[in-house]
């Protein structure tokens, strides 16, 4: 077997398809986000505003954060140097773990070291445990929700995207008595719309199922203490587990879980993805609870980004750019071609020195390749005018289509 | 169904096996490492000497790192605001990948959040896309590993713990044109045994099968240049992937692999957990370059550090305490009982102000429960002197075994 060879006709096929990524190569420079340093393949660097970042609040560069990190550095160091187990716990993480369980209103939390882990090891462990659980997850669920459940062995339902009625018909074909989890996100990130979380929790209790919800791009952003799209409806108190990053809107890296205590220790106690792994860098278990507590107090940093949001949708809109249709703040606008979504933030790169990355399949449907603007409080009247005028210029010259 | 109920009666049964687990909350302070202030379920916090850390060369605390991960947090800020493909892929990440790529001699490298991903994200990977793929997992791999070849869903064979002419025997039960992957480590953790590389590479390569080494517990630590056990041995260029950690002797915190570009280009297209997780912070690929960089070039680091593991051996064996065979800077101390494993462990923390944490099934089979220590260069003999004086009392009192 030559598997070199073999590698190569794989990623010759990506590369005829026109799915082969390039990762942009940007330097982020404190203080001057949402512009960062592109370091092109060939050639000297140069500014280019970045329009697709999921530092949605532009944390990452925030003093308070930096502040935390740099004190924590000097104080603790870097790394944990071991799994939470065995020397692996650090102080910040169990006052993270507190400010988070606080934050949600539940009483325990569990830190991973990624959303992906957090829902991985919690989806693969909660249906192992429950003799016969059957899973139900909606059909746009992420893949580490997906891979979680797969991994879990369990039963799986995959009900229609946010159809309660579906969710509904599945469930009761089950016995109320069978243990069931129902695994669903608040704002799903590549459509931007939103969950009816509090009917599908009606339809869940009604079946006596579980309720798992993926808050990854709501926390920090919606609610009066930035819990989540939950906490904005009124129903944290209805979901059993509610699951969130540090990576998105607080700045930093790093996922968490949040739930009852029992709950949260069962997956801290036999999840294998939790325990044999080095815990979360103290550093950064520092940077996130400076973020999480500020951003529960500054709910005017939420006003402006879905001002900003609104904001650039309108002026998108009023320009006859196809806009897809979101309920939150994040902005897709539709180019339904793998090569011209590609070419398109090439030109914007190369053009207009403005950065957002082509979403291809398997990211999203074929068909429905796309650019995924996500405007933060920094992305200011000057870069939406920049980037409107960008834009224009991109869709002549490309001869996209525009908005119906 | 009472899913609260049903929860805390799996954590009751824990508890009653004396298999629950109690993570020790600790404060690592730098220029003082290895002691850490630990703070007690009640009662202040207090002073102690972890002996249990696999930051083994303590360069979590080391100037050249926490320096590099200061500068950049003013200079980028946090986390990295998205996926290597969105807008996550930061310039030290670059950088670190070219570093990882030279220290193993390798074309490429790739990196992960955690060294857990990166075994579970490769083995899971590779066997999925290579036709008809038979995996060779030695028994006492890593659970990220285990993890790894269960979701590729490939044939897999278990040979005996370091058996080359086991796995001679399941190779050779296959065509040589199959696909096929050889998966090893080169220090298991727990017994710190060292496999024997050159011999399995022959034997795979007589069977056409590729080879996978994990060196999560030998890189930074052996080899000229840190590069691992493979270096040490002179057979880097034997392996078709090395794999290793950013959070152990690098002192940081995510995880590696390194091989052919084409082969890289593979596990970095096509991994759901590499592709679809928010990538590993700036700050940590700033740390961890420059810890690999100093490595690099400071070897008797390593040599001090194999130093203190031999004396620590000496000194046990001298004073009848029973170490269990080691071929590497890893030194475990026989218990052979979950709750006396336990005990001892709370003993030598209330009492004698050291930490070293339990060690008990299922990382360890049961009947082989012990502690597990790991001696850092900072490890003095002062410190050698009160380990010895206490682990005797201890001894004594619980009325453990001694060496036959």
């Amino acid at each position: 077997m030559d598997y070199e060879s073999f590698f190569k006709s794989q990623i010759a096929g990506l590369k005829r398809e026109g799915r082969y990524r390039v990762f942009a190569d940007l330097e982020r420079r404190v203080g001057e986000f949402p512009v960062a340093s592109f370091h092109p393949e060939e050639g000297p660097p140069k500014d280019v505003t970045v329009w697709c970042s999921n530092d949605y609040l532009g944390m990452g560069q925030h003093p308070v954060v930096i502040g935390s990190m740099v004190d924590s550095l000097h104080k603790c160091g870097a790394g944990a140097g071991g799994t939470r187990n065995i020397s692996g716990t650090n102080h910040y993480h169990v006052l993270l773990e507190k400010e988070l369980a606080d934050l949600h209103g539940q009483e325990a939390a569990l830190l991973f070291t990624s959303g992906y882990i957090s829902n991985e090891a919690t989806l693969s462990t909660l249906p192992r445990l429950l003799p016969n659980c059957v899973v139900f997850s909606d059909a746009l669920n992420h893949n580490s929700m997906i891979e979680g459940i797969r991994h879990s062995g369990a039963e799986k339902h995959i009900f229609r995207h946010n159809d309660v009625e579906h969710l509904d018909a599945l469930l009761s074909r089950y016995p109320k008595n069978q243990p069931k989890l129902v695994a669903f996100e608040s704002v799903y990130s590549m459509d931007g719309d939103i969950a009816p979380i509090k009917e599908l929790c009606d339809v869940a209790d009604k079946h006596g199922a579980m309720t798992y919800l993926d808050e990854v791009h709501a926390v920090g952003m919606y609610g009066q203490r930035g819990a989540g799209v939950a906490e904005r409806e009124g129903v944290m108190d209805r979901l059993t587990v509610i699951e969130g990053t540090l990576g998105k809107a607080f700045g930093v890296m790093g996922g968490y879980i949040t739930g009852s205590t029992a709950l949260v220790d069962c997956v801290r106690s036999f999840a294998p993805s939790f325990i044999f792994t080095t815990s979360l860098a103290p550093v950064l278990a520092a940077g996130a609870l400076a973020s999480v507590m500020f951003l529960k107090e500054h709910n005017e940093i939420r006003i402006r980004h879905q001002e900003r949001a609104a904001t650039l949708k309108r002026r998108l809109i009023q320009a006859g750019l196809p806009v897809m249709q979101s309920a939150s703040h994040i902005v897709p606008l539709l180019v339904g071609d793998p090569v011209m979504c590609k070419q398109a933030s090439d030109d914007l790169l190369n053009i207009h020195n403005i950065y957002v990355q082509p979403i291809n399949y398997p990211t999203v449907p074929r068909g429905t390749e796309r650019l995924r603007l996500t405007p933060t409080p920094y992305h200011d009247d000057r870069k939406m005018d920049a980037l409107v005028e960008a834009l224009l210029s991109v869709w002549k010259n490309l001869e996209l289509k525009r908005a119906a």
